[in-house]
């Protein structure tokens, strides 16, 4: 990544990583479930994945503007990553499916943290 | 607007409205003030209103898709809704600053409401 | 919508707001067509509806900013709009998919036109 | 980052990780010149920074989703940053508008190629 490492805390550097990583992988999963069907296409997960990942992408662009903010989306952020993680992880044994839950788990544990950042 | 109106409440379809107006006021504002220079151009007011466009603007897709977690980022979208508002009425007599204020206002006191909703 | 109508010409505020127009039943679009399943649910017809959101969006943003690089953008994003517009059709008889596809024919005309604009 | 590398090429994994790095340096290029001040902070830099962030982030989506429109966004996306990076170099000795300048050609390149690949 290109981001200016000078400018900001190592911690919300790593988040912001940790944000667009998980953006990437729900965008890359809502594709892998709807060419897999059944269960995993079903409306509410993919739903769930979409909401991960805008307010994953929205998070880092708080985080990137320096914006005082962030804590307060940093926080929602978390909630929606947990959540998702839940939705992965009930969904059985697709490799996919647990890679996207552990960066949703991993995004929360950054989130939660930088939302309790000063 | 060409939404699907009878897939939701008047009230949601009228905040997804708001925060469509909202961030699109935001954006052009952000270009009227970095015109002007000066006060308005200072970095932290064109940073809370691309906070805000960006919120208002992922808010709406969280409404549009139907997402049960919209209340969460309804919430925050009225907080940075209202910090925008109060950056924008303290740049004094500026036609366009006005507008944009009293669009904050309106889709803050929107998000508040739908924040609350069952 | 509260844009600042006085900053720009009748026909760019038109565009845009075709395009958040259609950005916002594309995305309700994608949550009807999942519910429904079937051929509606398919994985490149999802995909297109979320490729025509996301450069609706993204073309909006810099009609809104009077980027002069708004006639490139405008010119892929009714590209977008006619293929998604087929898609659409292409899914028989159902009323939010005609809805749809009407709005992505709308918007790829206001698009082209303004591709077109000096 | 968290992507599913064995879902796409390296050629296309490598072109959204400079979009996603090019689009975070961008955003973080715009608070760093408002701060500055001066030639910098000028409406039509900003606004073309802005440009390229968000086509940058788009453009990242449709890879992502492995849409066959990659092409199209790509194509605009390399334009858009060749003239950020241009933008960028007339702004004189700024480690940041350097910095800033390098990840866009580096993005423009990348896309580039991505605009012709079948």
């Amino acid at each position: 990544m290109h981001t200016a490492e000078h400018t900001m805390s190592k911690e919300m550097q790593q988040c912001i990583d940790e944000c667009l990583g998980c953006y990437s992988i729900c965008v890359q999963t809502v594709q892998h479930c709807l060419e897999i069907g059944g269960k995993q296409a079903e409306a509410s997960h993919i739903r769930l994945l979409n909401d991960c990942a805008e307010i994953c992408r929205t998070n880092a662009g708080f985080m990137l503007r320096g914006s005082p903010l962030h804590t307060r989306t940093c926080a929602v952020c978390a909630e929606i990553c947990r959540a998702c993680e839940q939705s992965c992880r009930s969904m059985g044994d697709d490799q996919m499916m647990h890679q996207c839950a552990d960066a949703c788990r991993s995004c929360a544990e950054s989130c939660a943290r930088m939302s309790k950042a000063a």
